[in-house]
């Protein structure tokens, strides 16, 4: 574990009162020692900065990002977050930037009843790994588990984070209103934690949509052994967006844009309204946007024609 | 999680058939799904390229390092290792380069029956940060467990860590046989996964050795609550290190020198009988070096005088 100094920053910046009765030994040992009582969900993601986000993105921003994409990766399982653990690697160790980036973490780990067990701080380029576990109370959400003929899902809006993304590289002036407002998709995406959790059990196939809707779709397509057909006149595309890239570049933030971690989803049509019911009831927006089908590839509907779909290999920032 | 580039590269390095019927889900999905039985020990370390290890470490060895440095926590506190999660950044991903790496990496978990259960690979400045998890049968051994009167032992020797690491940094040329004694210490440091596995139940504090004696056993004082005392002359040193570096010299990296991953811990005096045996029945040699005292501090003893010893703040390599 982490070197004298190291240990400080820890302490100082990342060590809170543990409420979690769970958790029996937290940050300061070599371990963390955590009462698990049955099956748990395990990610793990990395953002490195220039390559993830740009370096000047708020440290706050950062904090919350790097638990974000975790949380997102729990929620496509189903899995409800218990906790995390987090590698950061800074430059230098300004106390503001610390403060900020934790309170960025600790803001979303509180709305989630997240507990940081453990850590370790080292000096270098900008980088943060951060793990999480999760309890499973239902099977988990597969991504092998579609089946021809599912309906598919999104929650939500798709290509704001993408879009979002690109407003921060043209521009460090004034912002419009609904640039400010795909920045803010940017730079703070709300993981789908209780739609993953209302969905175990129900839904058939899930993924997060980090790499954009036709990389991850193609993911869970090639996994379930099946394609897709996809209704683009259907995708949720956010007012912001539509408002700033209206038409054709609209569509391929929604269809290539990474960053946007929403769920996709796969269910049987009986359970469709059901589905919807579910999503409702947790507040969260879910559209359908087509289906599973037995040939391979994704097909996109539109304007009387079809195409192929092909995943454009969007690699985020960079 | 990854981006398909990435993902690619998971898949083809580091995924291998699952013999774990543990591991429900492995690499491949969002999330690992594992089948936790009770209490789990987390531990997260990074190793950075200038910071933890040279730039010119031979990748098998900064494959093993990164496991083995985290299976080395899970020691300090009695835990089996299980499973893991591996962060990759990479400048670029020369297939040779990233081979090794996985052969270093998966050396050592096949003797430990350690699972890769998730990986993210990204792009930038050479780091790595594993996370490992462990069952716990026993109570967990903790820093904070000390009893003031308590013999402290160590494991195998000191300083060989450091002093491997100076021998890298001094020459490239031919190499001793003792300085390439060192230098296989610092590259390949063995974690004590069985001697703390048979101490957990019969010591009571322990901490493993990342910073050197002298500041890890400040740890595991400060949060026992109690000072040592360190008899000089009973510490084990290598044959190779008193070679290379006799004297002050080699007393100097035994008790500040990091990176040598042997357990420090505690025992009441009438089990340290028992302790020797159970040491010797896992294969590895422990060493009586001295007593936790009522007053603060660590002093050591040697030559018909004591000094008090400071830790240095070593911080690894650069």
């Amino acid at each position: 574990m982490p070197g004298s100094r190291e240990f400080e920053i820890i302490e100082r910046f990342f060590t809170r009162a543990q409420t979690d009765q769970a958790v029996r030994v937290g940050i300061g040992d070599d371990a963390a020692v955590l009462e698990a009582a049955g099956p748990v969900a395990v990610a793990v993601d990395t953002l490195v900065a220039g390559t993830h986000f740009p370096e000047g993105l708020a440290p706050r921003a950062i904090g919350h990002r790097s638990l974000a994409v975790n949380l997102s990766d729990l929620a496509a399982v189903g899995a409800k977050p218990r906790w995390a653990t987090l590698a950061l690697t800074l430059p230098d160790a300004g106390v503001t930037w610390i403060k900020e980036f934790a309170a960025g973490f600790f803001a979303l780990a509180d709305r989630h009843g997240v507990s940081l067990v453990g850590g370790d701080t080292t000096r270098g380029p900008l980088s943060v790994t951060v793990q999480v576990i999760g309890d499973l109370v239902h099977l988990p959400l597969l991504r092998s588990a579609g089946r021809v003929g599912d309906l598919i899902f999104v929650s939500g809006s798709l290509g704001a984070g993408a879009a979002g993304l690109a407003c921060i590289e043209i521009a460090d002036g004034e912002r419009s209103e609904d640039a400010s407002d795909l920045v803010a998709r940017f730079s703070y995406p709300e993981p789908r934690v209780e739609l993953g959790l209302a969905l175990a059990g129900l839904a058939h196939a899930a993924i997060d949509v980090s790499d954009g809707l036709v990389a991850d779709l193609g993911h869970l397509c090639a996994q379930s052994g099946c394609g897709a057909e996809l209704d683009l006149a259907a995708l949720p595309l956010s007012e912001s967006l539509l408002a700033l890239y209206p038409g054709d570049n609209g569509l391929d933030f929604a269809l290539h844009g990474g960053d946007d971690y929403e769920l996709c989803f796969t269910v049987a049509p009986a359970d469709a309204d059901r589905v919807r019911e579910v999503a409702a009831g947790v507040g969260t927006p879910v559209t359908e946007v087509g289906q599973l089908t037995e040939s391979a590839g994704i097909i996109g509907q539109g304007d009387g024609e079809s195409r192929v779909l092909e995943a454009k290999g969007f690699v985020h920032f960079g």
